[in-house]
Protein backbone atom coordinates (compact mmCIF):
# COMPACT_ATOMS: atom_id res chain seq x y z
CA UNK A 1 0.00 0.00 0.00
CA UNK A 2 1.70 3.48 -0.99
CA UNK A 3 0.14 6.51 0.10
CA UNK A 4 0.48 10.03 0.46
CA UNK A 5 -0.62 12.34 2.89
CA UNK A 6 -1.90 15.19 2.05
CA UNK A 7 -1.39 18.71 3.31
CA UNK A 8 -4.74 20.23 4.68
CA UNK A 9 -3.00 23.09 6.52
CA UNK A 10 0.70 24.67 6.89
CA UNK A 11 1.88 26.80 9.20
CA UNK A 12 5.04 28.38 8.93
CA UNK A 13 6.50 28.83 12.95
CA UNK A 14 9.72 30.26 12.35
CA UNK A 15 11.88 31.62 9.35
CA UNK A 16 15.68 31.85 11.16
CA UNK A 17 18.73 32.49 8.91
CA UNK A 18 19.83 29.18 8.03
CA UNK A 19 16.53 27.06 9.15
CA UNK A 20 12.48 27.29 9.16
CA UNK A 21 10.28 25.54 10.88
CA UNK A 22 6.65 24.46 9.74
CA UNK A 23 3.27 22.22 11.08
CA UNK A 24 1.71 20.77 8.06
CA UNK A 25 -1.96 19.56 9.70
CA UNK A 26 -1.94 16.08 7.07
CA UNK A 27 -4.91 13.51 6.43
CA UNK A 28 -4.02 10.16 6.85
CA UNK A 29 -5.42 7.03 4.72
CA UNK A 30 -8.00 6.82 7.25
CA UNK A 31 -9.13 10.22 6.76
CA UNK A 32 -8.24 11.15 9.84
CA UNK A 33 -5.69 14.38 10.56
CA UNK A 34 -2.21 14.33 12.37
CA UNK A 35 0.33 16.77 12.51
CA UNK A 36 4.20 17.20 11.22
CA UNK A 37 6.78 19.21 12.52
CA UNK A 38 9.22 20.07 10.09
CA UNK A 39 12.65 21.70 9.72
CA UNK A 40 13.09 22.93 6.38
CA UNK A 41 16.94 23.38 5.83
CA UNK A 42 18.53 24.35 2.37
CA UNK A 43 20.75 21.13 2.11
CA UNK A 44 24.58 20.39 2.21
CA UNK A 45 27.37 18.78 1.06
CA UNK A 46 30.02 16.77 2.35
CA UNK A 47 33.80 15.80 1.22
CA UNK A 48 36.16 12.96 1.76
CA UNK A 49 39.34 14.28 0.63
CA UNK A 50 41.53 11.92 -0.06
CA UNK A 51 45.40 12.89 -0.61
CA UNK A 52 47.88 10.78 -2.97
CA UNK A 53 48.99 8.91 -0.26
CA UNK A 54 45.47 7.16 0.51
CA UNK A 55 44.45 9.11 3.49
CA UNK A 56 41.60 10.75 4.62
CA UNK A 57 41.47 14.59 5.30
CA UNK A 58 39.17 15.16 8.44
CA UNK A 59 38.57 18.14 10.14
CA UNK A 60 38.07 18.73 14.08
CA UNK A 61 35.23 21.38 15.08
CA UNK A 62 33.34 21.97 18.31
CA UNK A 63 29.64 21.65 17.76
CA UNK A 64 27.55 23.70 20.37
CA UNK A 65 24.24 21.78 19.18
CA UNK A 66 26.04 18.64 20.36
CA UNK A 67 28.28 20.38 22.88
CA UNK A 68 31.81 18.52 21.69
CA UNK A 69 34.03 18.68 19.44
CA UNK A 70 33.78 16.55 16.36
CA UNK A 71 35.84 14.71 14.03
CA UNK A 72 34.17 15.47 10.55
CA UNK A 73 34.75 15.75 6.63
CA UNK A 74 34.29 19.02 5.46
CA UNK A 75 30.82 20.23 4.58
CA UNK A 76 28.60 23.17 3.88
CA UNK A 77 25.40 24.36 3.67
CA UNK A 78 24.10 24.72 -0.39
CA UNK A 79 23.94 28.74 -0.81
CA UNK A 80 21.13 29.63 -2.93
CA UNK A 81 21.07 28.10 -6.39
CA UNK A 82 24.50 26.48 -5.66
CA UNK A 83 25.14 23.22 -7.45
CA UNK A 84 26.46 20.62 -5.47
CA UNK A 85 29.54 20.07 -7.24
CA UNK A 86 30.57 24.24 -6.98
CA UNK A 87 29.69 23.93 -3.01
CA UNK A 88 31.86 20.83 -2.72
CA UNK A 89 34.87 22.46 -4.22
CA UNK A 90 33.67 25.99 -2.25
CA UNK A 91 33.31 23.73 0.77
CA UNK A 92 36.56 21.89 0.64
CA UNK A 93 38.91 24.68 -0.04
CA UNK A 94 37.70 26.99 2.68
CA UNK A 95 37.42 24.15 5.18
CA UNK A 96 41.12 22.80 4.59
CA UNK A 97 42.55 24.72 1.77
CA UNK A 98 42.63 21.77 -0.24
CA UNK A 99 42.19 21.78 -3.80
CA UNK A 100 40.81 19.19 -5.68
CA UNK A 101 41.49 18.08 -9.43
CA UNK A 102 38.85 14.81 -9.52
CA UNK A 103 35.30 15.58 -7.31
CA UNK A 104 33.14 12.60 -7.69
CA UNK A 105 29.81 12.54 -6.32
CA UNK A 106 29.41 9.01 -4.33
CA UNK A 107 26.37 9.08 -2.65
CA UNK A 108 23.19 11.83 -1.33
CA UNK A 109 20.77 11.17 1.42
CA UNK A 110 18.30 12.26 4.04
CA UNK A 111 19.76 12.98 7.52
CA UNK A 112 17.16 12.21 9.52
CA UNK A 113 13.40 12.54 7.05
CA UNK A 114 11.44 11.95 10.06
CA UNK A 115 11.47 15.41 11.15
CA UNK A 116 13.85 17.41 8.24
CA UNK A 117 14.43 17.68 4.33
CA UNK A 118 18.07 18.05 4.92
CA UNK A 119 19.65 16.18 1.89
CA UNK A 120 23.22 15.85 2.25
CA UNK A 121 25.36 15.32 -1.21
CA UNK A 122 28.79 13.39 -0.45
CA UNK A 123 31.52 14.33 -2.50
CA UNK A 124 35.25 12.07 -3.42
CA UNK A 125 38.31 14.26 -3.65
CA UNK A 126 40.70 12.67 -5.11
CA UNK A 127 44.69 14.67 -6.82
CA UNK A 128 43.96 17.26 -4.11
CA UNK A 129 46.42 20.12 -3.74
CA UNK A 130 47.28 21.78 -0.04
CA UNK A 131 46.61 25.82 -0.47
CA UNK A 132 45.52 28.31 1.83
CA UNK A 133 42.28 27.59 4.01
CA UNK A 134 39.69 30.23 4.37
CA UNK A 135 36.62 29.30 6.83
CA UNK A 136 34.04 31.20 7.56
CA UNK A 137 34.09 33.81 10.03
CA UNK A 138 33.16 32.22 12.83
CA UNK A 139 34.49 28.49 12.34
CA UNK A 140 37.49 27.02 14.09
CA UNK A 141 38.66 24.35 12.72
CA UNK A 142 41.65 21.85 12.92
CA UNK A 143 42.61 18.91 10.01
CA UNK A 144 44.09 15.74 10.68
CA UNK A 145 44.89 12.97 8.38
CA UNK A 146 44.40 9.35 9.02
CA UNK A 147 44.35 6.12 6.66
CA UNK A 148 41.15 4.46 5.88
CA UNK A 149 41.87 1.61 8.26
CA UNK A 150 41.86 4.20 11.12
CA UNK A 151 38.99 5.68 9.95
CA UNK A 152 36.73 2.55 10.26
CA UNK A 153 38.60 1.66 13.86
CA UNK A 154 37.73 5.78 14.52
CA UNK A 155 33.75 4.62 13.61
CA UNK A 156 34.40 1.57 15.63
CA UNK A 157 35.46 3.02 18.54
CA UNK A 158 32.73 5.63 18.59
CA UNK A 159 35.45 8.21 18.13
CA UNK A 160 33.65 9.44 14.53
CA UNK A 161 30.22 10.27 15.83
CA UNK A 162 28.99 12.06 12.76
CA UNK A 163 26.66 10.39 10.41
CA UNK A 164 27.94 11.78 6.81
CA UNK A 165 31.30 11.60 8.01
CA UNK A 166 30.55 7.51 8.79
CA UNK A 167 28.49 7.29 5.24
CA UNK A 168 31.30 8.87 3.32
CA UNK A 169 34.21 6.85 5.18
CA UNK A 170 32.43 3.67 4.17
CA UNK A 171 31.46 4.90 0.85
CA UNK A 172 35.35 5.72 0.09
CA UNK A 173 35.88 2.49 1.61
CA UNK A 174 33.99 0.61 -0.76
CA UNK A 175 35.21 2.33 -3.95
CA UNK A 176 38.98 2.46 -3.01
CA UNK A 177 38.93 -1.56 -2.63
CA UNK A 178 37.02 -1.77 -6.06
CA UNK A 179 39.88 0.41 -7.61
CA UNK A 180 42.33 -1.64 -5.94
CA UNK B 1 43.65 24.04 19.35
CA UNK B 2 40.36 23.03 21.04
CA UNK B 3 37.89 25.29 22.19
CA UNK B 4 34.35 25.40 23.19
CA UNK B 5 31.65 27.79 22.33
CA UNK B 6 30.54 29.63 25.16
CA UNK B 7 26.77 30.27 26.20
CA UNK B 8 26.05 34.29 26.12
CA UNK B 9 22.32 34.11 25.53
CA UNK B 10 19.98 31.37 24.93
CA UNK B 11 16.31 32.24 23.53
CA UNK B 12 13.92 28.97 23.08
CA UNK B 13 11.70 29.93 19.91
CA UNK B 14 9.61 27.26 19.68
CA UNK B 15 8.82 24.26 21.85
CA UNK B 16 6.61 21.68 19.42
CA UNK B 17 5.68 18.43 20.71
CA UNK B 18 8.81 16.33 19.39
CA UNK B 19 10.87 19.25 18.41
CA UNK B 20 11.93 22.57 20.23
CA UNK B 21 14.35 25.29 18.41
CA UNK B 22 16.49 27.71 20.04
CA UNK B 23 19.19 30.30 19.46
CA UNK B 24 22.02 30.15 20.86
CA UNK B 25 24.31 33.49 21.29
CA UNK B 26 28.28 32.08 21.07
CA UNK B 27 31.19 33.59 22.04
CA UNK B 28 34.29 32.58 19.76
CA UNK B 29 37.92 32.30 20.24
CA UNK B 30 38.23 35.89 18.96
CA UNK B 31 35.41 36.98 21.43
CA UNK B 32 33.40 38.01 19.08
CA UNK B 33 29.66 37.05 19.06
CA UNK B 34 27.65 34.36 16.37
CA UNK B 35 24.17 32.85 16.30
CA UNK B 36 24.11 28.91 16.75
CA UNK B 37 19.96 28.10 15.02
CA UNK B 38 19.67 24.81 17.22
CA UNK B 39 16.96 21.63 16.87
CA UNK B 40 16.12 20.17 20.00
CA UNK B 41 15.60 16.01 19.32
CA UNK B 42 14.78 13.47 22.07
CA UNK B 43 16.97 11.28 20.02
CA UNK B 44 16.22 7.92 18.56
CA UNK B 45 16.70 4.11 17.97
CA UNK B 46 17.05 2.41 14.88
CA UNK B 47 17.02 -1.86 14.44
CA UNK B 48 18.48 -3.39 11.63
CA UNK B 49 16.08 -6.84 11.75
CA UNK B 50 18.01 -9.53 10.29
CA UNK B 51 16.25 -13.02 10.16
CA UNK B 52 17.10 -16.59 10.62
CA UNK B 53 17.63 -16.52 6.23
CA UNK B 54 19.60 -13.68 6.71
CA UNK B 55 17.75 -11.51 5.53
CA UNK B 56 16.94 -7.61 6.72
CA UNK B 57 13.67 -6.58 7.49
CA UNK B 58 13.29 -3.15 6.18
CA UNK B 59 9.87 -0.98 6.29
CA UNK B 60 8.49 1.08 3.43
CA UNK B 61 6.83 4.39 4.88
CA UNK B 62 5.84 7.88 3.45
CA UNK B 63 7.90 10.83 4.96
CA UNK B 64 6.06 14.35 5.21
CA UNK B 65 9.36 15.99 5.38
CA UNK B 66 10.75 14.54 2.06
CA UNK B 67 7.13 14.23 0.27
CA UNK B 68 8.40 10.68 -0.52
CA UNK B 69 7.42 6.98 0.45
CA UNK B 70 10.74 5.79 1.62
CA UNK B 71 12.62 2.82 2.49
CA UNK B 72 14.26 2.49 6.50
CA UNK B 73 14.69 0.09 8.48
CA UNK B 74 12.32 0.23 11.93
CA UNK B 75 13.08 3.24 13.99
CA UNK B 76 11.32 5.46 16.68
CA UNK B 77 12.16 8.41 18.82
CA UNK B 78 13.12 8.01 22.82
CA UNK B 79 10.25 8.31 25.04
CA UNK B 80 11.35 10.30 28.17
CA UNK B 81 13.45 7.76 30.62
CA UNK B 82 13.53 4.92 28.16
CA UNK B 83 16.74 3.40 27.69
CA UNK B 84 17.42 2.98 23.91
CA UNK B 85 17.34 -1.23 23.92
CA UNK B 86 14.17 -1.16 25.63
CA UNK B 87 13.02 1.40 23.12
CA UNK B 88 14.62 -1.22 20.16
CA UNK B 89 12.56 -3.91 21.25
CA UNK B 90 9.55 -1.79 21.38
CA UNK B 91 9.81 0.14 18.49
CA UNK B 92 10.73 -2.99 16.09
CA UNK B 93 7.61 -4.73 17.89
CA UNK B 94 4.71 -2.23 17.03
CA UNK B 95 6.57 -1.29 13.40
CA UNK B 96 7.09 -5.17 11.96
CA UNK B 97 5.31 -7.50 14.85
CA UNK B 98 9.04 -8.82 15.21
CA UNK B 99 10.39 -10.06 18.86
CA UNK B 100 14.00 -10.18 18.61
CA UNK B 101 15.85 -12.64 21.24
CA UNK B 102 19.09 -10.69 20.51
CA UNK B 103 19.39 -7.26 20.80
CA UNK B 104 22.62 -5.95 20.42
CA UNK B 105 23.88 -1.78 20.18
CA UNK B 106 26.28 -1.54 17.20
CA UNK B 107 26.80 1.93 17.19
CA UNK B 108 25.39 5.80 17.84
CA UNK B 109 25.96 8.75 15.84
CA UNK B 110 24.65 12.23 15.74
CA UNK B 111 22.85 12.66 12.29
CA UNK B 112 23.48 16.29 11.85
CA UNK B 113 25.21 17.55 14.60
CA UNK B 114 25.39 21.33 12.65
CA UNK B 115 22.16 21.88 13.30
CA UNK B 116 20.50 19.22 16.04
CA UNK B 117 21.47 17.44 19.05
CA UNK B 118 19.35 14.31 17.88
CA UNK B 119 21.30 10.85 18.40
CA UNK B 120 20.44 7.86 17.08
CA UNK B 121 21.16 4.48 18.35
CA UNK B 122 21.30 1.54 16.49
CA UNK B 123 20.37 -2.14 17.17
CA UNK B 124 20.85 -5.39 15.25
CA UNK B 125 17.62 -7.22 16.24
CA UNK B 126 18.57 -11.10 15.42
CA UNK B 127 16.79 -14.25 16.50
CA UNK B 128 13.64 -12.82 15.57
CA UNK B 129 10.14 -14.66 15.49
CA UNK B 130 6.98 -13.19 13.95
CA UNK B 131 3.74 -11.44 15.90
CA UNK B 132 1.48 -9.01 14.99
CA UNK B 133 2.23 -5.22 14.38
CA UNK B 134 0.80 -2.88 15.99
CA UNK B 135 1.60 0.77 14.67
CA UNK B 136 0.82 3.87 15.82
CA UNK B 137 -2.14 5.29 14.62
CA UNK B 138 -0.60 7.66 12.51
CA UNK B 139 1.46 5.10 11.31
CA UNK B 140 1.30 3.36 8.09
CA UNK B 141 4.10 1.09 7.36
CA UNK B 142 4.54 -2.20 4.76
CA UNK B 143 7.60 -4.25 5.12
CA UNK B 144 10.12 -5.76 2.67
CA UNK B 145 12.62 -8.23 3.31
CA UNK B 146 16.03 -8.18 1.02
CA UNK B 147 19.13 -10.26 1.20
CA UNK B 148 22.58 -7.93 2.45
CA UNK B 149 23.62 -7.84 -1.04
CA UNK B 150 20.44 -6.84 -2.74
CA UNK B 151 20.30 -4.07 0.26
CA UNK B 152 23.69 -2.77 -0.68
CA UNK B 153 22.80 -2.76 -4.17
CA UNK B 154 19.72 -0.50 -2.88
CA UNK B 155 22.42 2.36 -0.95
CA UNK B 156 24.51 2.35 -4.58
CA UNK B 157 21.58 3.04 -6.79
CA UNK B 158 20.16 5.30 -4.11
CA UNK B 159 16.82 3.67 -3.63
CA UNK B 160 17.73 3.46 -0.04
CA UNK B 161 18.00 7.38 0.56
CA UNK B 162 17.55 7.37 4.71
CA UNK B 163 20.84 8.04 6.82
CA UNK B 164 20.05 5.55 9.49
CA UNK B 165 19.46 3.23 6.88
CA UNK B 166 22.75 3.41 5.65
CA UNK B 167 24.52 3.56 8.47
CA UNK B 168 23.01 0.59 9.89
CA UNK B 169 23.22 -1.59 7.05
CA UNK B 170 27.11 -1.39 6.63
CA UNK B 171 27.35 -1.71 10.22
CA UNK B 172 25.23 -4.86 10.10
CA UNK B 173 27.33 -6.25 6.93
CA UNK B 174 30.58 -5.85 8.90
CA UNK B 175 29.22 -7.75 11.65
CA UNK B 176 27.89 -10.63 9.59
CA UNK B 177 31.32 -10.83 7.62
CA UNK B 178 33.44 -11.09 10.60
CA UNK B 179 31.09 -13.55 12.23
CA UNK B 180 31.13 -15.58 8.99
Amino acid sequence: MIYEEKTMKSEKIYEGKILSVRIDTVELPDKKYSKREIVEHPGAVAIVPITDEKEIVLIKQFRKATEAVMFEIPAGKLEINEQPAECAIRELKEETGLDAKKMEHIIEYYSSPGFTNEKIHIFMATEVVIGEADPEEDEYIDTVKVNIDEALDMINNGIIKDGKTIIGIFMAYNRMKRSE
